[in-house]
């Protein structure tokens, strides 16, 4: 139960076993991926690069140096981050005359550019995003994954001719959050923020929220309803059907490494990690199990098992001079979630034994169509974490109607929607606001601060 | 031929008309990869990740910002980047006690934790490689792919326990960078660069120079022989088997967006850019060009070819409003390698026509099995470009054996190897050295500087 008591240290040490990150490097806050993290990480951006693809958006890199004095057209975005930037003042010998910060994210980059691209409505909805690092001077204490300097990002821009495509957007982006949080077997919440949390210069923000073990809540992803905001601030206008130049709707959409951070927190267990199977690096390990005069025979069929196999399923063949139990120990740690035990009798027969080691059960599989075989224990695997988090999130949800009956985890309020009885809900509670459910839940009740009669309900919890 | 009269403009209007990249972001040398473009580089960025995987290689990813006095400790090193490095010496409303300047490539990033990674030689060969954002403060003038101020780069770095499984793996990179210029349809001329210019702190480089039609080379990559210089100034030793702990032979591996430049600057002709189909974003376009009265069955039959092949190539259906000669056009300058018409002719019949934009070529292919004909067009396009990137690497090089012989591109001379004798040939003939070839060239002759006899050449041009 060590997960569960002491979830702080459990997840250091979680990622440290799993080789998924070195904390070693000597700049705070920035963490060095190995190939076995750096796999993983990849394996989320690709599938958000399909449902990238899926949905029109045209993949872009933007130069990483934004100049002050872009960073300064949008007055309410620099609030929000400049306590947090790092700024370049010198190169080679030469003090620079406009220093240049290192993206926090990429308004300021991209907008004066879209400016440029952005002529009249054919050349609308304009659909991009980039996969990059960006930089946030964050002073409190630092968590690989959760709370970085250096942060692998996703960002997604978008430019509409109306506030109304600008909201179909925004569908589509929760669709894509939803498609992507079942590869990552992850349950998730989505709620509107409330305006005092909403991101710096934006409309409104949604964002989705994972529930850790701790009961806190974990922000997987946002999605910003920006009106026509950053477009005033940085002239981006199109010309309409009339001739008339309008400026445009934007949004966008934003995730990180976080997400592995939630894997990790959501789905280890007390041995430590576990991939769910459409993100794990390495799905299937295949180990012999060697018996004194059989070793060839085990080998090859090992072997064999492996080339059977690797074209349809991510497998690693582990013929390492060392004890099967090491590796047992090794690879689930490592959070590979099917074992393959290839022993003198697997050898010689018609089937091989599967391994879950999140569960310990055991399968027989026969050697033909052996791949299909393996997949259905993956696949039923997937399903099976994704219930479990649907579960706990479910579990964690506690409908309460007046303060004394705040959860453990994430609590619904009656709420008027006034922003001052939401501070006062917080104050009493002591969680922080998540904001009104999307799609909305409607009741029949009071707000649980001033309790005015109200038909609408707001999230809270303590959050990482 | 304006491309070889002017090239220079030729190159920037090429880049731009093809929309590779947006030049107009605000900090000089620093452009913006457009969705195309970006396209064209993780294309040749993939077939590196597969020729990494090949030779087992794994892909890691290090913090952009080095500590300053990380980057002291290798003093070869910095002498030769420090005027060109950018400071980060703020973040928020602080000065930094350590100032952190942003990698120009990541020795000083990587080598104190290799020192980490590596315990015995059991953890031998370490091989790695990244893909990421470089930083170069270079004062001279910028230009798209060739001189950049952020450079997307690949660098591979690896440790051995010897000198000699350290000159296997060079060995390696000679045959991973072969692979890559067949995919590229880039001849090229492999050199081992002279000391006094090899890398800083290499023992020796070697260069994988393309001949640009200017008569100019071009650097495409180059590997590094460290023997164990950056493993005294970091500290990386290894526990053989006798309980010693020797230092590590490292190797590096570089090349650059620079590879799209090359492709542009070689494939290119006076109508713009010519993709190499092997890394082409769209390597067949589809046109539908209507008829009155036919405009329905003509789109369908369009739409159906799509389907047959883009499971197979990367192929695009323009269904755009606007006249079949505007499309050709702006696809020819995209370097589109084929495109396909379909008129009513070929949405009746059994054959579709498809031409090669680079020659005129006109072939008609059956519909039946549409990917495979197309296909065996893209792969003898693909062979004609790099039998004639070969021809004019091989029609470029002059053998002379006085400097009044020196040819209008690369030159190759008796060469006894002294450093006074190479810039003595440098200040007669106004040319740099490349270096002496690998493999080695054997002649019965004579230096050109100081007349002894010599069975060395050496190679040299004018260099971008």
């Amino acid at each position: 139960m060590r997960k569960v008591e002491d979830f702080s240290d459990w997840y250091a040490e979680a990622i440290e076993n799993a080789g998924l990150r070195d904390k070693r490097y000597p700049v705070k806050g920035m963490d060095i991926w190995t190939p076995y993290g750096w796999r993983a990480m990849t394996l989320i951006d690709q599938r958000m690069r399909e449902e990238m693809a899926r949905t029109g958006h045209g993949e872009v890199s933007f130069p990483l140096l934004v100049p002050a004095t872009e960073f300064k057209k949008e007055s309410e975005h620099i609030k929000g981050f400049e306590s947090e930037v790092y700024w370049v003042t010198r190169a080679g010998d030469n003090d620079l005359d406009v220093p240049l910060l290192l993206r926090p994210t990429s308004e300021s980059a991209m907008y004066p550019i879209f400016a440029l691209w952005i002529r009249s409505h054919a050349d609308l909805p304009l659909k991009t995003f980039q996969i990059v690092n960006t930089f946030r001077y964050d002073t409190k204490v630092t968590r690989t994954f959760m709370r970085m300097r250096e942060i692998h990002f996703f960002e997604a821009h978008t430019c509409h001719d109306t506030f109304e495509d600008a909201e179909r957007q925004i569908a589509e982006d929760l669709e894509v959050m939803a498609n992507l949080t079942k590869d990552l077997a992850l349950a998730h919440l989505v709620t509107k923020r409330p305006d005092w949390d909403k991101f710096p210069g934006a409309y409104y923000s949604l964002a989705s929220d994972a529930l850790m073990p701790t009961g806190r809540t974990l922000q997987l992803g946002t999605m910003h309803q920006y009106r026509d905001n950053f477009a005033r601030a940085y002239g981006i206008t199109y010309e309409d059907v009339d001739g008339e130049h309008p400026y445009v709707h934007q949004t966008t959409y934003g995730m990180s490494e976080r997400l592995l951070g939630a894997i990790v927190g959501v789905h280890g267990d007390d041995t430590g990690m576990v991939f769910p199977p459409a993100v794990a690096p390495v799905q299937v390990v295949i180990v012999p199990v060697l018996e004194k005069g059989k070793q060839e025979a085990v080998a090859e069929a090992a072997r064999a098992v492996h080339e059977a196999i690797r074209g349809q399923i991510r497998a690693h063949f582990d013929d390492r001079d060392l004890r099967p139990g090491a590796k047992f120990y090794e690879w689930e740690r490592k959070g590979v979630p099917l074992r393959v035990e290839i022993g003198p009798r697997e050898a010689d027969g018609k089937e091989v034994t599967a391994v879950r080691p999140d569960t310990g059960e055991k399968a027989t599989v026969p050697k033909v169509d052996l791949a299909a075989g393996l997949s259905k224990i993956l696949d039923r695997m997937q399903a099976d974490l994704l219930e479990k988090s649907q579960q706990a999130l479910e579990e964690g949800i506690t409908i309460a109607s007046d303060y004394s009956e705040a959860g453990r985890a994430i609590t619904r309020f009656g709420w008027c929607g006034e922003e001052a009885c939401g501070h006062e809900m917080e104050d009493a509670t002591g969680l922080s606001t998540l904001g009104t459910p999307v799609p909305e839940e409607s009741i029949r009740g009071t707000c649980v601060a001033c309790g005015a009669e109200t038909d609408t309900v707001v999230y809270a919890a303590r959050t990482d």
